[in-house]
């Protein structure tokens, strides 16, 4: 992107960013309108979208990409596929045939090794279907919802936003389409993200939009929660829904964990686990689905110290940082290591900024082009209120650049809202430097008194009680002393009124050797379909002057099977050869494929390039003399060398597990040009 | 079982038995009433209850297990536990901390070498979500229930025939029951799971049965689906179920894997994955479980060849069979080799067999005890009625024995069932030894009539007309000849009367060389969690003579960490040892936990023995001189052997991947009796 021909181009639309993200600091400075800042935030959203596709534009490795072609290789041999197919299937949800199977689970225990092992991380393994009241104190019943219209005769349903986009373009297309409306579509277009509820409703009140399948009026914009809803247990009165993340499951288990780590912080769970989400229209094939795995991470540490063990690991890790800062100032991504980044407060802290490198070393240990990724910080209105800095892992794909894994320090959100929904104290301790003197106040019932008066509901109060704060204990004490009553308000809304021979409060001191506080949330979050998606867009490829021979350049640490056995025809001499390396390669814990039918020895290799094979190993007439020797084959260079039988699976081990490169093999090795057909 | 004197008390319960199995087998020789044979089979089965009750209380370490205090010991260290307890928890549901998720994902690792990489098979990853259609066609939406009553105030559901049992015990152990009244219960209870509806609707009439929580009214039995609904996508029109199994993802897939497999039988397919099912009162901890983890097999054959080409490796492994004869002879288990069993066609066939003992191989191989495995027939009454013969993996547990892994043949049923369901061929082809010529007969529509008469419906029925079978088609010609109209009755029911103007039966011969069939499943389905549980209570221990210091002897293949690190006091030098053992260890891939926490190096054994670390590496004094060596640690013998630093990682390598065992280490490396406490 240093190209200047290509900086030409970008200048007059950077400086179009940077006037407004001008306007937006100078808004909030003055302390603006809320609606006046927001409105500044859609149109700078706007402006920076305009140079992010221009940009995009620009890039010619994005533009020559053939998806078309791909996502036919990947039906064609079942990498994934829609579910159901065969009953008409279901949008947005995809079975993984063998090889994105294998695929997949490669790089899941590749990610088991880089996080869970290397960082000694508690994995766990947590419930799929979530009681409401859990979801209720994450703020996902509330908060995790999209806005669709229905069709008011069909009852179909449109994710709102995409609706207004499709209905906008094609207006805008139409032949009688003035300039002036062209321009005001594209306005809206791309300040879509930014409008709220009543805003959409007046656009599609203004454009007269109606349902795009049917011509009928559409119903006003509705809330959609995306939580699948369903009944736990038979009586029809547990409500619980498919959790739509893994990370729940671990904040609900703190204390657990933290006891089994002894009490200590900071310590980091992980988990992997399938997730749900009741899209309203899914699109973008694996980008977009109902049903995902996700692997997540909560690092657990004292908000006080955010600083990291092995930081000085990664320091030097060189990283493409997207700040907040350059995207209001129309700039673009900048290359400096983590360690630069965290000195300069650019990232929050070191925690955050050694996962950020973590996450950098895996991506690209798995086959993520270097130049297709970059970390993007959310910019201040876009953070979850609770956040305090966010850095989304981002991949250059066809679709533009998908957010693959979050990474966000979530600060102590969580835990202190499952602490209050449930009263149950998700705290850590640490030692105090000398022990202190507090005074403590706590309300004393009269448990007989109490239980005269207000007869079954005395334990309820007596709970509620226990549970005051020390502010409200001081309201207790001076209502009582000033009317002889205490008005308390319970959970459920209900009121008592408690005289002064119900209660009493107690003031005591005492020494406290501990400190309790709730501790702080770093969140590396992956989507690993997104993750997997972006790795075969970067790893497709097409022979030079054969564009009908594609296959995919996935690392051996990650490829589905790591070696594939071809006989070079079907003399049954071969076979006995063909069995034995089979049977040494399983040995050896090496997924391959043995490809006895018919066929040239070319076709074979084509169609087991098509499955992303890194090595071949041909069986061919030289075989059967001594020394026995066989041909391996290298996918990504179709180069071969002639290895001893004897030798060639350790061979391969070492390729698979990344001892050794081809490059090395091929020093050692005698090259190899072409078996004789026939003896 | 063989003891003499066991058996004279097991004898007269044999004989009751077997006295019972004859009268089936002879009502069945006679053609008897339906009625009379389920009579009578529900009277074997109580005595056969009553002969396996016996036969347990006679065997010692069932007897003699503590569940309460493994129960305690994993919650206490978060093997697994109620899943959202701070919310109040829902039964049913285990969420697995650090030590289970290890436990279960090595398991599964495991599973994943015995099956999939060393028989080549087809992994695959299907969607849980389901819609309703493919449920329907698998029959789980009309036959997968479970029979409930409600109590009719306060709505409580209560399975049937537990509520039944315990109702009639609480019965019987009243004061004022008669012995007659107890013989009655005793007698019902033993009988209830070959009750009917109807029957045992007469049971809770006969004896008043109440709510046993208010004492109110029950409903009638009610008819409850055991799967979980909801709905996909915003309609709410799309009915959606998560998954029982996850066999039926790979049935619906079968056309894509046949077409990866280069159209070839035999191959097998495997997936792991949750599946869920709504128990109306789910107990007995992971046995009956919401959500749970299976591992499933499906083998797809030639139905008329179900040999197995590697039959021969395991046809002397010995199994422990219970034939669906013994158990109606009131005999016990006998073993067997696997290929004897075959022989004799008391197992159905060659693959079924291969597969049974690769079962066996792998549970032993994670750790279950020989002496408590069985394989039982199912006995044809309790077969589902598309299997051809099916023999469930049993292991004996304190709740008895435990169906754990299911091995069945089921013919060609499910995917027959789908290619019903949707038109869609599920079918192999195999080629003719010649080729032969066929008469074929087909229904040429008319389109124009058709068009004319039927107009909008045209199409479904020219749709229909092309679906029918070759005795519907020569219904068809029958009926326009003798009455010159033909009445298609269409899937919905709904009728049509075609005219001879609008169809015409054509008959023509071809030469075909390939012959279509659909293949026959023999699958293997694991249950992970039963298994799971069933090793932990066959791993369980207490240290002779304290009976608190207890701990699991998990083998290293599984154990959720592989080994130790503690340095024998918090003393400063030690550190940088106790560093590099840790980094060694990750680099090696050897999940470790190192304890330094103050705690005598006794307890801290005791601790990591409790989360069954096989091996632990203490550093001490003798660390610090030259040559470096620490002390490494077997948990199961408590035995120290004192090996060199630089060797250590490499010998719990060998041990912890089974290449080596702790004898050979034990002959190898000098024996050590105790650490200096202090230098």
């Amino acid at each position: 992107m240093s190209n200047p021909e290509i900086e030409a181009q970008l200048a007059p639309l950077r400086e179009r960013v940077q006037e407004q993200g001008n306007l937006v600091r100078s808004l909030k400075e003055a302390g603006a309108a809320e609606l006046d800042v927001k409105k500044a935030v859609a149109e700078l959203k706007a402006r920076k979208k305009l140079l992010e596709d221009k940009e995009l534009a620009l890039t010619p490795s994005v533009v020559s990409f053939d998806r078309a072609k791909m996502e036919d290789l990947l039906k064609r041999r079942f990498f994934y596929d829609q579910s159901f197919a065969i009953y008409g299937g279901i949008t947005g949800q995809y079975d993984f045939g063998p090889m994105g199977c294998a695929l997949k689970s490669n790089i899941l225990s590749l990610w088991r090794q880089y996080f869970a092992l290397e960082e000694q991380m508690l994995e766990v393994d947590c419930s799929i279907l979530t009681p409401e009241p859990v979801l209720k104190a994450s703020g996902h019943v509330e908060r995790f919802a999209d806005l669709m219209v229905k069709d008011v005769k069909t009852g179909e349903c449109f994710r709102l936003d995409h609706l207004i986009k499709q209905a906008l373009e094609k207006l805008s297309k139409a032949k009688e389409a003035t300039p002036a409306l062209q321009a005001e579509c594209e306005d809206i277009i791309i300040k879509l993200d930014g409008l709220n509820k009543q805003e959409l409703a007046d656009v599609l009140a203004k454009y007269s939009i109606k349902s795009p399948l049917t011509g009928n009026d559409l119903t006003e914009p509705i809330e959609f929660n995306l939580m699948f809803a369903t009944q736990i247990g038979p009586t029809g009165l547990v409500k619980g829904f498919l959790r739509p993340e893994t990370a729940q499951g671990i904040f609900v288990n703190f204390k657990r964990l933290l006891e089994f780590n002894q009490g200590k912080l900071p310590f980091a769970v992980a988990q992997i686990g399938n997730s749900f989400r009741n899209e309203i229209s899914p699109r973008s094939g694996l980008i977009r689905v109902r049903e995902f795995t996700m692997a997540e991470i909560e690092h657990f540490c004292d908000p006080t110290q955010k600083d990291h063990p092995k930081f000085g690991n990664v320091k030097d890790e060189k990283m493409t940082l997207y700040s907040a800062c350059n995207q209001m100032d129309g700039k673009s991504a900048t290359q400096l290591a983590i360690g630069e980044a965290v000195s300069a407060k650019l990232v929050a802290n070191e925690t955050l900024g050694y996962y950020m490198a973590r996450i950098q070393q895996f991506l690209l240990a798995i086959g993520i082009k270097p130049e297709c990724l970059r970390f993007r910080q959310h910019m201040s209105n876009e953070m979850a209120h609770y956040a305090c800095d966010c850095w989304d892992a981002e991949i250059l794909t066809s679709y533009g650049w998908v957010e693959c894994v979050g990474c966000a320090d979530r600060s102590a959100y969580d835990l202190g809202q499952h602490t209050a929904a449930t009263g149950v104290r998700l705290v850590a301790e640490k030692r105090l430097p000398a022990p202190k003197t507090v005074e403590v106040s706590e309300i004393v019932p009269n448990k007989q008194a109490l239980g005269k008066t207000f007869k079954k509901e005395a334990k309820t109060i007596t709970e509620a009680l226990a549970k005051l704060s020390l502010e409200e204990i001081s309201r207790a004490e001076q209502e009582l002393n000033a009317n002889g009553q205490y008005k308390l308000i319970l959970a459920d809304g209900n009121t008592h009124e408690l005289a002064k021979d119900t209660i009493s409060v107690k003031h005591s001191s005492k020494t406290v050797h501990v400190e309790e506080f709730i501790p702080s949330v770093v969140e590396p979050s992956f989507g690993i379909g997104r993750i997997m998606y972006a790795l075969l867009e970067h790893s497709f490829q097409c022979r030079e002057g054969d564009d009908q021979r594609c296959y995919f350049t996935l690392p051996p640490l990650v490829a589905p099977l790591k070696c594939s056995i071809l006989p070079l025809s079907n003399n049954a001499e071969f076979q006995p050869y063909t069995q034995k390396l089979s049977s040494s390669l399983t040995k050896a814990e090496l997924s391959h494929k043995v490809d006895d039918s018919s066929g040239s020895i070319g076709r074979r290799y084509a169609r087991t390039d098509e499955i992303a094979i890194p090595y071949g190993i041909t069986v061919d007439f030289d075989t059967l003399k001594e020394p026995h020797t066989v041909t391996l084959r290298d996918r990504n260079t179709m180069k071969q060398v002639r290895v001893g039988l004897e030798q060639v699976v350790g061979v391969v081990k070492d390729l698979a597990t990344a001892r050794t490169s081809w490059e090395q093999v091929v020093a050692q090795y005698p090259v190899f040009e072409q078996q004789e057909a026939t003896k």
